[in-house]
């Protein structure tokens, strides 16, 4: 059991969505913090998790759209932790996987603010359970690599600089913040050498009640349509189609696949 | 709450050792599960959260001596669901990274046992947690490798193929079972292009009361004493060593690496 310390700063990983993949840890920081500073991809099922009396403040920034810039969550975390607060930096999938907390934790280490961090499940991990595919196997995959299409620091995708070089063949890859454009995404892959047969999850959602999980292969994703963009984009030997029985028909992945509309292509 | 399922198999990542770091689910499941095969790496404060009158077996392997082969796991998972348990195969980390979670779901999906699997936190994001160093960072990391030297078909570490081509030198990259001759390792890394000053994290026993983090370099690494076989070495600009106030003096990382011996080099 964690209790959250007062004028210490918690950097929590909330996992990918479902509050029953929240960490004991986070789960317990949640009740006992007095702040809680959010991403806007958190959904309220986790946030109900948070103390009545706990200010509870998003300073999400979505599609771009600044509302809360960077240096304001600093200075709204350093002054309520200076203030004797409990404060918990929420942050979707695990702090360390693209988000800010580099620069987070520099800003805590000037302000001579006690911090810790707190791993959460990662969407790749997360998608790689959701739909029952290892992401190595000693048979075709020894590496796995966590890569995004999306450049913070400048104007949208720099698409070309996606990968320097070749991809190994015997990799897993995930892309995160893939943008709409998956056409030009998997173009960049081939160039990259992958193989135009590899096997390919377009994922978004995942863990949640609207969870969708596209089975596809590269040369076939370059023909999927254009639709929200989704999370997270997989590719890689192990992810073959599978047919598989459903654990529990109600939450089963295979079967809310099944209940998608079918892939475009 | 989750309440495991008869007949039913569970593929559950325990994390890295840390009870506070399992998931509400793999806790819930462990409470309520009939059986529980578990790997040799599941710290007791783990095995403790099983309910008491489940059936709790170690199905581990350590250092390649094989004691329970996979072809019996499989049997024990199979023929427990089949005589209507709840059975939960217990994995450290997460268990479609580097484990052999691809063949046992093949041998579900023969026996046509319904599974399901729950992510856990790997080490690789613990470590990074603990040691308060994001593994991505705009300013000089932009993509994560995990990655083995230890290849389970062969006979011992292949290390002339650890990494087929060159490394990309914006990557944080994690080597899982890295073996313990760190020398041979850090020469194949620079052979594949990476900085002689590229800082280094030599990683055991994360999470744990044991846990030991050394910051080294690339270069340093080199002359590093062998010691027992660390769980993971990570490898990135982002994990440079960097000053910082410990949130918790009993548990704190910084703390616990301050008072383990100097790195050697």
């Amino acid at each position: 059991m964690t209790i959250a310390k007062k004028g210490t700063i918690y950097l929590v990983g909330a996992g990918p969505g479902d509050p029953e993949l929240l960490t004991l840890k986070a789960a317990d920081l949640l009740r006992s913090a007095d702040v809680i500073l959010h991403d806007d991809l958190i959904p309220p099922a986790i946030l109900e998790r948070c103390s009545p009396a706990a200010q509870c403040i998003s300073v999400g920034k979505r599609c771009g759209h600044a509302r809360v810039t960077q240096a304001q969550i600093h200075s709204l975390m350093i002054s309520a932790a200076q203030q004797g607060s409990a404060v918990v930096r929420l942050k979707s999938g695990d702090p360390m996987v693209f988000g800010r907390a580099g620069e987070e934790m520099d800003a805590l280490r000037d302000a001579g603010i006690p911090f810790e961090i707190v791993p959460g499940i990662t969407a790749m991990f997360a998608a790689a359970a959701a739909a029952q595919h290892s992401l190595t196997d000693r048979r075709s995959a020894s590496t796995i690599i966590l890569t995004t299409a999306h450049r913070a620091s400048g104007a949208g995708p720099a698409r070309a600089s996606l990968w320097k070089g070749s991809l190994p063949a015997d990799a897993t890859v995930g892309i995160y913040m893939p943008g709409r454009d998956l056409r030009a995404l998997a173009w960049d892959m081939r160039a990259a050498g992958l193989a135009p047969a590899l096997p390919c999850l377009v994922v978004s959602d995942i863990s949640r009640a609207n969870q969708r999980i596209e089975h596809t292969t590269l040369d076939r994703m370059e023909r999927l349509a254009e639709d929200d963009a989704p999370v997270l984009v997989l590719a890689g030997w192990p992810l073959e189609e599978r047919a598989s029985p459903a654990a529990d028909g109600s939450r089963s992945v295979l079967a809310a696949w099944d209940a998608a509309p079918a892939p475009v292509g």
